[in-house]
């Protein structure tokens, strides 16, 4: 799967697509991710790529033209690729968002910054926005290696565990049972009995329990949700 | 305001906080960023931070005694200090809990990987357990940067602007209405008449108009929210 990032900060992307997973799903050839820096495409002698905002307020705001210039030379004409601006207007990202665009060959994520990006972009030039929560950030890069981590995690073979993005929070439609790992007493602290048994049948049941347990108390939200799926 | 940010990859954190308002906060002495590699404080021959986990199934889980030692070491007996676990079982982050956040002169946040944290590490060392939404990433690498940004943002003097914070989408309780800068007339496409009118009273109201449209068009659970809470 390819991803294009459009940035004024791509140095701000490196260090996380050369860690951990991202790392190895690139080196095996699964993921590719090319960073265009907007500046590049600013061609004033200054490379300005911000302005005033019409109608005053504080802050800048995002020039059209080495936003098109840059996004149309890279992407060139063709259109079925989802070009996504980041955005706290956009539609909520959700696991089930990270699912749907990773069976995208290709996608493209467009990062605002500071106040915003000039409404023209968002008229007429993406094809998508999304927001990765209700709160506001300096910029976009954040929300587009969210979206780059969430669903790189979907594209078979990223994961060493084939079943590894579905069994986790959220994946599962529920929030997740508690891990243990050694030593089996830490202060005095015991890990549960049921999972030092050998009975998989019986561990498999206190995980799924305590899932619901979780999701009942934590979110509630999503147990409604849950429940509408799986029992209505 | 002080950030103590435990990680299995501080080489992540470094360009962001080296870049934009972040690194002009701390260069003005507003914001103070500590990052502690919890792999320091783990003592065996090969510096194991996981471990697979008790009941069996895929991933791996991170050991509660490198945490408890790199934790206490670092924040000693201050208990005054908030320890908040990057999680996507946590309670949801929004606007409001990062102007919560804000308050506290230091806080202190985790970073889980792989399949997540041994239970213990949740129940007996975290005070505070947040999730920047609902998708499952590979660390809470992201997240920690998510709450970093849009908590320093409503530190005094970190925004030039004093009342930026409080414009912008998610702070008003509204999404934010469509900003435009120069050219006036881009491929063909105007800037609307009323920001070039000089007349602020008549732009404030079409600014609010439309963050009351954009919010009922796309997030009309926001908008309830607001009508709520200024109406009633």
């Amino acid at each position: 799967m390819k991803f294009d990032i459009f940035t004024l900060f791509p140095e701000v992307f490196q260090p996380y697509i050369d860690a951990s997973i991202i790392k190895r799903a690139r080196q095996n050839g699964l993921v590719e991710i090319c960073l265009h820096n907007i500046r590049d495409w600013a061609f004033d002698r200054h490379h300005t790529t911000d302005d005033t905002p019409y109608g005053g307020g504080g802050g800048m705001v995002m020039k059209p033209d080495p936003v098109f210039s840059c996004v149309e030379d890279v992407l060139g004409s063709d259109f079925s690729i989802p070009l996504i601006l980041m955005t706290p207007q956009g539609r909520p990202f959700t696991q089930q968002v990270a699912k749907e665009l990773s069976d995208f060959p290709h996608i493209a994520l467009l990062c605002g910054h500071y106040e915003g990006v000039d409404e023209r972009i968002r008229e007429h030039l993406v094809t998508d926005e999304i927001s990765i929560g209700d709160y506001v950030l300096t910029g976009g890069e954040l929300p587009a290696l969210v979206i780059l981590d969430a669903v790189s995690r979907y594209i078979p073979g990223v994961l060493g565990d084939p079943t590894g993005a579905e069994d986790d929070s959220h994946a599962s439609g529920l929030l997740e049972y508690p891990h243990y790992t050694r030593p089996p007493i830490f202060r005095g602290w015991s890990v549960p009995d049921v999972l030092l048994s050998g009975n998989h049948a019986e561990i498999n049941k206190w995980r799924h329990e305590q899932s619901i347990q979780r999701t009942a108390k934590k979110r509630p939200d999503i147990l409604e949700k849950y429940k509408k799926e799986h029992i209505e």
